[in-house]
């Protein structure tokens, strides 16, 4: 496989970025290709805006998704933009590597899902979900939070935590069509100490490993609804 | 009510801008005091990072939420960031304006979330929920999006509306003690012609004047978890 990680944390020597290292380690010894934006590292724009396109569709009034059509068939997307692209393209794994901010990925991370998964390439129209632009393809989520374990399932306070993730799982991995391969959550970790934190590196050295082989997410398919997207009656 | 608008649109003369402004109008006219955050007409930053902060808890290795903490209470806040604080300090109401970028927030807005809600001000430790910070306060949302009504609901293709914005509106405006009043939702705005915005625009108006009466959503409370977040059993 061809590993694309995509890692975001300001702290250079973070437990994250101590996971993206074992990420990179692993998956390049166990013979996949490993290519990694460090967006922090690489001062990431994460804003969304005009200046990304040139050769606009409509100067006077900027559609961000039209303008990503239509610079991405022009050849009018910014550097930076069409640089994480090929990356992308050239991937058969994607793997987003951060903390968890507000239950959601950090902006600079946010910036990038907003500039590089562009209309036309990874959706449009109706291509979604089982038929979006990047069939084919894998994804997953290797992430930090300071929650516990028992903070999250059907009664807990913050109930599953994949229903807190399913903007980002379902409504951005699996809209691109990508298979979602099972997240890694790494618990707790501002409170851990160093024993805890070498055993959870090894437990995420076994998940990576295994990942290949395991089973994405069963999210809805397109076939279960109509062409106006209403669920078919099941007879 | 002070009502504090964070406005997150790269398009000035967008339908989202249109909105804002009615808010604007509409709740000015109804005697409330109206600020406004533009946050792309700001230029503002939106990725933490070490620099938010001057006189650090430790200079040497960064954890975002601990130096907010440290820096909030020693008033070494970056200038950007203390002033959006206080602005949301003084409002009674935080109204978020944006169109929906994968099923979330654009990442100019996500950066004001991360940097904005600090540690210390809006929660911390076992102040959350109905015990954050900001309890008394009031929130809620105004966006656009290009999905359709049908698509949204328990056996649609998306699921509910509301579950895929769990992480905004449960995990970081509930988070932080604010009541969450009813969200309202512009569907399949880029698709609707002039007179379907002009109505849409009017039932905004409508919305606005009632929200102030309106009861919020209803989400988990902390007594009904014990002193280290296990769910209490009901006798």
């Amino acid at each position: 496989m061809n590993v694309f990680i995509v890692h975001a944390h300001p702290e250079p020597r973070s437990f994250t970025a101590a996971m993206k290292d074992v990420a990179v380690a692993t998956l390049a010894g166990a013979g996949h290709g490993v290519v990694v934006s460090d967006l922090y590292a690489m001062g990431f724009d994460p804003i969304a805006k005009a200046a990304d396109f040139s050769g606009r569709a409509d100067p006077d009034y900027l559609v961000y998704a039209l303008e990503q059509r239509h610079a991405y068939e022009n050849g009018g997307l910014a550097p930076d933009i069409a640089a994480e692209v090929a990356k992308l393209k050239a991937c058969d794994l994607l793997l987003l590597s951060f903390p968890l901010y507000w239950f959601s990925v950090p902006a600079i991370l946010k910036g990038w899902i907003d500039r590089v998964l562009i209309s036309g390439l990874t959706y449009g129209g109706k291509r979604f979900y089982d038929r979006g632009g990047l069939v084919g393809k894998k994804a997953t989520v290797a992430m930090t939070l300071g929650g516990r374990p028992h903070m999250f399932g059907p009664d807990a306070i913050h109930g599953e935590l994949e229903t807190m993730l399913r903007p980002l799982l379902r409504g951005t991995l699996y809209y691109t069509g990508m298979d979602v391969l099972p997240p890694f959550y790494a618990y707790h970790v501002p409170y851990i100490g160093h024993d805890a934190r070498v055993a959870m590196l090894e437990r995420y050295r076994g998940h990576l490993l295994a990942l290949e082989a395991a089973a994405p997410l069963v999210f809805p398919r397109l076939d279960e609804f109509d062409e106006r997207l209403y669920p078919r009656r099941t007879p």
